[in-house]
């Protein structure tokens, strides 16, 4: 374990979290990248990320390794069953016994007898379940708590726990149901021990910034060229088509952080979304907002995927008019007015397709804006001219714009439909900004 | 550490994930999870899977944390640039020096020259870059290989690695971009110091459950009564609202497992959705094919992600006609033939607009079945009556059945749009199946 620190640097956070399920590739962990951006906001180094499964001698594991940083989250664990060991574990890692609370099994008791009260309205519940003597034995086994932990007030049933091993981290203790973690962050932050740790942390300083087709090897060689100082990490990664770049300068560092900020900026300015983080979704609903644009969608190989995406953000129906599925051929001439010919003349994917698609939304949805896409995508019906990966995209406005691409995408069927979707919002944002 | 391993247990398996961009909360591990299912599927038990950023001591550390496992596959850091370092901490955990590998120095080389020779197609991407020289320093960095280790070939630019610590575990060391690690999957296998391993992993015997509308307290308190042996695992989990029961027998408990697979069905029948881990999705698709109907949808509050769920599987253009995203109430009038009166009489959000959108949809898309789905996904538009979380779901088909829903669901957005989709698909399927 290192547990040196280099000068300066942030201090270093770990996060544990336990379930059995999350180890056979059946679901995927949400909580571990939650708290790993609210940690990284509030100034800490998330040193690991341990996913361990529900046995004793694995959590002690993970908090032994854990123990030269200044704070360690952990999450699930705490429901009322008998694999349900973290709050022992973490109690004998702070070196402290278990005792009943007799206040926090009065709360739980009433949320679990208002629960169950409610299971009677749950659609699809068998009413007849014997649960009370098995739920008695888990609002009991929840009420457990390390002696001298700081309780957090239960948003499902379970309390989350603030407590400190003597000479050690700060442990936080959170439920494992991820709407249950979320809602009882705000507990944590203002929870005093955890209050007085943070005036402790620097404060971070991250820049963000985000460039849409400037591929990573670019940006590699951009700062190398730089030569970015050790102590000002860079962290790059690519989420929906979007290069992200993340500068985040130890304490003291700032400016010099906003100057290479600036630098990278001034090389691909082309690709450049946002300077502040802003996404192209982010710029694309302040972009129609702005304009007062409705948008339309007529949709093949993506089905629907773009539609989502733009009625993803709450108060979406202020510029998302519709759009249409057309899977079929007949649908894109009955429901779009693709002309037949031009399916004829050109096939189903074809950047005059595409238009027509754009072109058909955009009227029957009367609508400023429209993108109309069409491809392949796979993992059967590609051919040597249009392989699988070929999209066609088009968007048109009523005042007379067209952007089209047809590039050739890589991946796999998910992925090819997820970059096509990215595209289109990308088209879109550029149609809008003009 | 804990390596004493309980008679006639699974060899336990370790996954290590390097990356700093997944220890900001930017973005969550995607390769974790499914090495976790294939590991699973293979037979081993994975006891923990760690994410550690780009850093030395970290990368060691959680090295020599899984010393005491069969198996230990890594995933990221193979990279051309200076922080990736998982070949170098490899080498020395295993106790051996890294060389440069001519052959493999030569394959790198030439997958590189393609590479940046085809980067003059690229859209977007700078012509003018000097890359040449950091791109050479970069394939010498890909070809250095740890003495005695099988290099994997490469699926993207780096090489894949077998090699074993002398008395410890065997070591897979797999790229990080997910299509790259996947692609190398098939190498591992074949691999003789890994296939040799294999033959002494018992095989795995799991049942797997699926429940639709079963929730987890429920199948918890069954499994109480059922008293299930401790080497008998049973991991649930909720999936897409559907209840996964995934129970894995230790080797010769697989017709105890059975029994208890068949005691576990025989309790809650009416939620089942399949004994042999079909899921809705997978059910809908095969019924929808035997029966030769197409489908169509007519969306509001889901927003195109019904559409873009019966579209995620290759070969859907043969039962997925299209759909439409009526956000508006005119695009639901002009586009799904919505009457204006049932609009204005019971509100956008309802029963009988919902039955609506389904006619509409069936009959302008010429469908056999069509799901009309109408809802408040919020934060806002919520009333006393008609609630956040208020979904009227309809499935009208053309001989006659109409299956509704008005359910209030529970979560923030975007669990109340993917809820209402998994019960638009559940819907589906309860249609198609009678």
């Amino acid at each position: 374990m290192d547990t040196v620190e280099p000068a300066a640097a942030r201090p270093r956070a770990a996060i544990v979290v336990t379930g059995s399920e999350l180890l056979t590739g059946t679901i995927a962990d949400r909580n571990g990248p939650w708290l790993a951006g609210q940690l990284t906001e509030l100034g800490f180094q998330v040193g690991r990320l341990l996913v361990v499964g529900d046995r004793p001698a694995d959590l002690a594991d993970a908090l032994a390794a854990a123990a030269g940083c200044a704070l360690v989250v952990t999450s699930g664990g705490l429901g009322p069953t008998a694999d349900d060991l973290t709050v022992e574990c973490v109690a004998r890692f702070a070196g402290v016994p278990v005792e009943l609370d007799p206040e926090m099994y009065a709360q739980v008791n009433r949320t679990v007898a208002e629960w169950a009260r409610l299971r009677g309205n749950v659609a699809d519940a068998p009413l007849d379940a014997p649960l009370d003597a098995a739920l008695e034995a888990g609002v009991r086994k929840q009420a457990m708590l390390p002696v001298g932990a700081l309780a957090l007030p239960p948003v499902g049933t379970a309390p989350g726990l603030v407590l400190r091993r003597p000479g050690g981290p700060l442990i936080v203790v959170l439920p494992g149901p991820p709407s249950e973690l979320q809602g009882m962050w705000p507990s944590v932050l203002s929870a005093a021990p955890v209050a007085e740790l943070l005036t402790r942390v620097p404060a971070a300083a991250a820049r963000s910034l985000r460039f849409f087709g400037l591929p990573e090897p670019v940006i590699a060689q951009t700062l190398r060229e730089l030569a970015v100082p050790a102590d000002i990490e860079v962290i790059t990664c690519l989420r929906r088509s979007e290069l992200e770049v993340d500068i985040r300068p130890a304490p003291g560092l700032e400016s010099r952080a906003a100057v290479l900020a600036d630098e990278i900026v001034a090389r691909h300015r082309d690709q450049l979304v946002s300077a502040d983080g802003t996404t192209t979704d982010e710029a694309l609903a302040r972009v129609l907002l702005d304009r007062g644009w409705f948008v339309a969608t007529a949709e093949s190989c993506t089905g629907g995927l773009v539609a989502a995406r733009l009625t993803e953000r709450p108060g979406s129906s202020a510029y998302v008019a519709g759009g249409t599925v057309a899977y079929s051929n007949a649908a894109k001439v009955s429901q779009l007015d693709v002309p037949a010919e031009t399916l004829a003349a050109h096939g189903a994917v074809s950047p005059q397709v595409a238009r027509a698609l754009a072109d058909g939304a955009r009227q029957r949805f009367g609508a400023a804006v429209a993108v109309g896409i069409t491809g392949i995508a796979g993992p059967d019906g590609g051919t040597a001219n249009k392989p699988v990966g070929y999209v066609c995209l088009c968007v048109t406005t009523d005042d007379g714009a067209v952007l089209a691409r047809d590039p050739v995408l890589r991946g796999d069927r998910a992925q090819i439909r997820e970059r096509a979707t990215d595209l289109a919002m990308h088209l879109l944002w550029q149609a809008g900004r003009r």
